[in-house]
């Protein structure tokens, strides 16, 4: 049987990181691929604990259909949170409920991106928005970024002379893959630049909880004065992915579309997984918990930063992230990670490519390390291995 | 600020039935217009007792990423209820998991449908799925149906003579909103002109399993010799909606697309709720549960039916179902059941008006009943509401 599909199709493939994990799935692989949290720092308990509530307290409505927009509950909580931390102010009937941030990058494709629409993308950005995106089938122009964020004269050059530029995305808050965090004269210029061309955003902060050390910075919508930042929110990082818990939070017209989006692709996100994450939030104190998880990533981090600089060979460069999950390495202009990722998995070490990282070939001579899903020991078993393998591979 | 959103936007509204479900949430008012299970038969204790045991033996599994294809053993009970019941033959790489079966008919679009490829729709049909389907920008096409399904001669007419037609959707069993069933006949010659147009089908089957009477008829899916067949699953009405697991059952090569699909999507359905469902079916025997749903709702059926008889006017026609949630109501020529519905609305009574379920507009003499989700007590207070002001509008 031959098939006929659709067009969107052609610009599908697996993504590099989920292909890679199933490889990487072997138990002697010490994987630095995902970007999974420290499953030891899960709350088990909590869970449980908040489950047994939801169900002997409201089961029979836990396990029922219930409105798209999600649990009003949680999103008090979430509005709550986003004051707090990012400066946003707003109120629940500005956030809707998605099955993780992913699906908030899936709907914000489908509500403003027709085939050949122009996105704007940070150089590199997250592999997984640009799989979410490539089912819309844009043409993506990326900017160029240092180590404060996007270079501003660079925007406005792409700005002033881009057609038909419908959205940009960004992740200002250590970022998927760099590990870089915009800087707030940045943030503040962006802004500038963003209401002179009246371009809608997409602010996707998953790791902006997890900071180590240094100024919590406000987010992109709390500076926004023309509604024109779609923010894009999770549990992932500070509770748990199993859960499948995100949110967006829009501006009223635009939250309607994503709204309408959401019925058709899958009516609502899991009735209990959403009260169990809010009934969580009563409980215990989430804060703290986001606590513990910070001390534990920062001490993966400094022990990942230490081992490169004793493994690595000295022509390797990598980021200094001030939180979140990752750290992205830089090798010699035209080695190619990706052909030296097979070797390394032979050593039954993994990294993510960089090349992944891009909508375009042609920048292979990065990788991304993840150092949140990996303990002491085995951080540093891998990144001996690896430096081992790169020695080989770069010399001293 | 000026929006401009995607021209899919333009075909996208709210689902009728989510919104009366906004209107009809008044606890005074008796709904017929959703398509909710009882929950008071939901297993709470089971779920909880499950829960609990997921969460005790592998916890931290249960709360992280997990393979975008879904959890093993839950997709080998899915494989193994499927051939029992529904004679199809298959095993767990053809299966994916997805949170709901609503997404498997997103997905379906979203694999196959360019703007302006032709779908053909059972009419009527179910309005979830047009609202799905809608965002891909189709064309629908009608095939006439009677009481034992699509009309074989109309549909042959409609195969030979239309230019582009990419995917055939159809609910055999217990269909929304009409509530019959295909005859084994009808499956046969349906079948044949699939076989011989070599049109992929999308086999969307949630009511199946809740037959109230008469011979369980073999899936489309189970008939299929040459992988044309789409089989879409859910647990929602024979276990629970609340946790949104649906599954989609596809050859090989179409698998492999709705899976990428998947991953931009939102990269997995909930680990946890996956793992529930799957406990769940390992601690209690779900087709003992499945005959509780049915005895009950098989008395509904019948109350229902009787009160149609009782309180209605005999000009009304009705639908008698075998199974399933959903009886079919239809008006005299020329009576609009969206007229209607807000003068029910003011007797604190609800139906969906049947003009929501056709893809364009013109069929309005025509209102779904379900009878599933109201008590005996409401569900005949409801029809003689319902019947008083039918009888005030169409005369004994």
């Amino acid at each position: 049987m031959e098939y006929t599909f659709a067009n969107r199709m052609n610009r599908l493939k697996g993504s590099a990181v989920r292909e890679l994990m199933a490889l990487t799935a072997r138990p002697e692989v010490i994987s630095f691929a995902g970007g999974m949290p420290a499953p030891e720092l899960f709350p088990v308990e909590g869970v449980k604990a908040a489950t047994c509530a939801v169900l002997d307290e409201i089961g029979q409505k836990a396990l029922q259909y219930a409105p798209t927009e999600g649990y009003v509950p949680l999103r008090e909580k979430i509005v709550e949170r986003m004051e707090k931390r990012l400066h946003i102010k707003t109120d629940i009937d500005h956030v809707l409920i998605t099955s993780g941030s992913q699906q908030g990058l899936d709907f914000s494709a489908r509500v403003f991106l027709n085939p050949g629409d122009v996105i704007l993308v940070e150089s590199p950005s997250y592999v997984g928005a640009l799989n979410a995106f490539n089912a819309c089938e844009p043409t993506y122009v990326e900017v160029p970024t240092d180590d404060y964020g996007m270079i501003p004269e660079e925007l406005e050059k792409i700005l002033a002379t881009t057609e038909n530029i419908k959205l940009i995305y960004v992740i200002p808050d250590f970022q998927n893959p760099s590990g870089k965090t915009w800087s707030m004269e940045r943030r503040e210029h962006f802004m500038e630049l963003v209401n002179k061309y009246e371009i809608p955003v997409i602010e996707d902060n998953p790791y902006g909880d997890l900071r180590f050390e240094g100024e919590y910075l406000p987010s992109l919508k709390s500076m926004d004065t023309k509604d024109l930042v779609i923010f894009l929110g999770t549990m992932s990082k500070v509770f748990c992915p199993g859960l499948r818990i995100g949110w967006v939070c829009a501006p009223t017209e635009v939250l309607a579309k994503y709204n309408f989006v959401k019925q058709g692709a899958d009516l609502q996100t899991s009735s209990i997984d959403q009260m169990v994450a809010s009934k969580f939030m009563e409980m215990y104190d989430l804060d703290a918990h986001v606590d513990k998880i910070k001390a534990v990533y920062k001490g993966r981090r400094d022990l990942m930063l230490n081992c490169i600089k004793e493994y690595f060979p000295s022509c390797v460069e990598h980021t200094t992230p001030e939180g979140g999950l990752f750290t992205w390495i830089t090798l010699p202009e035209g080695v190619d990670a990706g052909k030296i990722a097979p070797k390394c998995l032979e050593q039954n070490v993994a990294y993510v490519p960089g090349g992944a990282f891009y909508p375009y070939p042609g920048k292979e001579n990065h990788f991304r390390l993840n150092y949140s899903n990996a303990t002491e020991e085995q951080l540093v078993e891998g990144m001996k291995r690896l430096g081992k393998v790169l020695k080989a591979e770069l010399g001293e």
